[in-house]
């Protein structure tokens, strides 16, 4: 049977991808690996919408986001986070562990975090040296409106606005310079279409002077010994060869496409899925959902169980369960990075398939003519 | 022309692991990845001849040895570090980073530390808490008897013995348990044959034991993370998938060979080559030559970059240079990972026409005769 990857991360990756990860290893200091390390630079810069340098890390997406705040911060500094689901819970604990004091905003899983409500907690705590928001919380499919926070902070105050950007580069827009982003950490195992092993951290002006006073103890992870390689198209310690030379195949088909393109293509996707799951009768489970994920909930009656078991080895199809209090409860269904209209009509196909298996009563072919109706566009 | 890679990490990966990460992307939490991740827990306990848990993080294997160290130490304590060449000097700084008082051994390059030199350290400083040795020296190709040291510091103190086997697992004899090792770092790029992206920790009840107590602030390189999610064949972050897949495939490769010939072949490839150089009247840069990797001394009246650039573009042959002071005056030739008795011929066979060309003067082919009689042991 045919296996089909629905999953928030990894992701499918392309057969061009996993050709140009098969060949050859070469040396990291070779002409020929510098040559690709620049072009990789310049294209996550096109990626991250950024004139600042974007670094390369070998290690996951949490990784990155670690040596974001070791390399800005100090001990007993105050950083605002939010917590709307299982990865904004991370950015809260992780501070924590390295002595900071870290403010949490809670948001109920679903919902996504206002202006307002950051404003107001930056107004509780002035002397806040970050607010970290998560663009796409993965184990909620939720999108937060960057743009306008991000604007807000900046008019407000000094704090730097660092963005999980881990399950949204390459989905939605993200315009790092013009929104006045500071830091934003992906990880390659999401939109860039590669296998994990590689993290990114984009920085602004203000964030590489702050790296100056930060005293938290760190080497693998001190990002300014990964900016002084960045300018000679560098690494400080080994890079993890094959995964760049597949990021370098993958940037050139981004940029191929066009980012814009990319981005509607996303939020085509999450549409025509969406209009699918609503003519199924079931109900999405995000007030803000995001174009990378699109977690649903399990309709009444159906064992998710025995309705996952159905997908899996009945139809070949791996998708998301819920994590946290909402396992068995929803399910999530990935449209993030390297998937076309068809997928979303295989998807849904699948899902019909597997509900009817386990009793879900229902037209049949209504939720793949719904989905295949809103990917073309006709109302 | 065809390219061949002669260089102590990256190394060259076989054609079944570059197929085999080529393959289409699972999830780790399918059941598929955890049977991978079972068979590879096992091989890598076989690798380092331990039957304790053997951790894999997506890293480098500088980021293995912090994780090491801010697991297992807290700031203000004592550790001995050996330093004899570039990564036995990172193995003194490090550990200054995150407020350890490291105390260096300094060896001149090319030669190897003594069990009295660690016992004397040891003697002054009797709290240390641990001792740092490199088994087989990247930058000087000389190799540490770990065996004799970890039972002389076992005799005379409580200091855990940890070792970068970064260049040796897989190619100098290692037998972790046996020669009461406490910690054992490499990298993947190394004698496992997998690309960059990888690396382990082997840890002893010892070391474990000292996680409890360490203070140092840590998150993704927190090894209790690492062990708690490697009893049930997980991780707990986001796991580098493909590479992994690729080190299955090589593990499976070492285990058919088994380990014994594995080393006693890197054994007989690097006194092929010396036998090679000493007949071409190129002299042995280190008094304790590693069986991973050879430096030599560049004959005098032969310029590095001439000869470099007719090895490179006259040969297609890559070898490393000499690193810090010896930069210009060595040349390292690797054997570590997938070579075989024929490379050992083609790399001198090389090495002889890139010296003829820069007109070092030697009667032709002397230096190939010489290791192909060394390799079948004609004396």
């Amino acid at each position: 049977m045919k296996s089909r990857l629905f999953t928030p991360g990894p992701t499918p990756v392309p057969e061009t991808v996993m050709l140009r990860m098969a060949s050859p290893i070469i040396h990291h200091r070779h002409p020929e690996f510098r040559a690709v390390m620049e072009r990789v630079n310049r294209n996550l810069q096109y990626v991250f919408q950024t004139s600042r340098p974007v670094l390369t890390l070998a290690c996951s997406g949490t990784g990155a986001m670690e040596a974001a705040f070791v390399s800005c911060f100090s001990p007993g500094e105050t950083v605002i986070a939010v917590n709307g689901g299982k990865f904004g819970e991370r950015w809260v604990q992780m501070p924590r562990a390295f002595g900071l004091n870290s403010v949490e905003i809670r948001i109920p899983w679903g919902h996504a975090v206002s202006a307002e409500q950051v404003l107001d907690t930056l107004h509780t705590h002035p002397g806040a040296k970050a607010v970290v928001l998560t663009q796409s919380e993965t184990s909620t499919g939720t999108a937060t409106d960057i743009q306008t926070i991000a604007r807000a902070v900046r008019e407000h105050s000094d704090a730097l606005v660092c963005v999980d950007g881990i399950t949204s580069v390459g989905a939605h827009e993200l315009r790092f310079d013009e929104w006045g982003i500071d830091l934003c950490v992906t990880g390659s195992q999401k939109g860039l279409m590669i296998p994990p092993g590689l993290a990114f951290v984009a920085l602004s002006d203000r964030a590489i002077e702050r790296m100056e006073r930060s005293t938290l103890p760190k080497f693998y992870f001190d990002l300014q010994r990964y900016l002084r390689a960045h300018a000679s198209a560098d690494s400080p310690w080994t890079p993890a060869v094959s995964l760049i030379l597949g990021l370098d195949e993958a940037l050139e088909m981004i940029r191929a496409e066009g980012i814009e393109a990319v981005w509607s293509r996303h939020r085509r996707l999450a549409l025509g899925l969406r209009a699918g799951f609503r003519a199924l009768g079931i109900r999405l489970f995000s007030e803000s959902p995001s174009y990378a994920v699109t977690p649903v909930w399990i309709p009444e009656g159906v064992d998710w169980t025995a309705f996952n078991r159905a997908l899996k080895t009945g139809n070949g199809i791996t998708v998301a369960g819920g994590q946290g209090d909402f396992a068995g409860k929803i399910f999530r269904v990935s449209h993030l990075g390297y998937y076309d209209d068809l997928d979303m009509v295989t998807v849904i196909a699948a899902i019909e398939r597997a509900l009817a298996s386990v009793g879900y009563s229902f037209p049949s072919g209504s939720g793949v003519a719904a989905t295949q109706r809103a990917l073309l566009g006709i109302t």
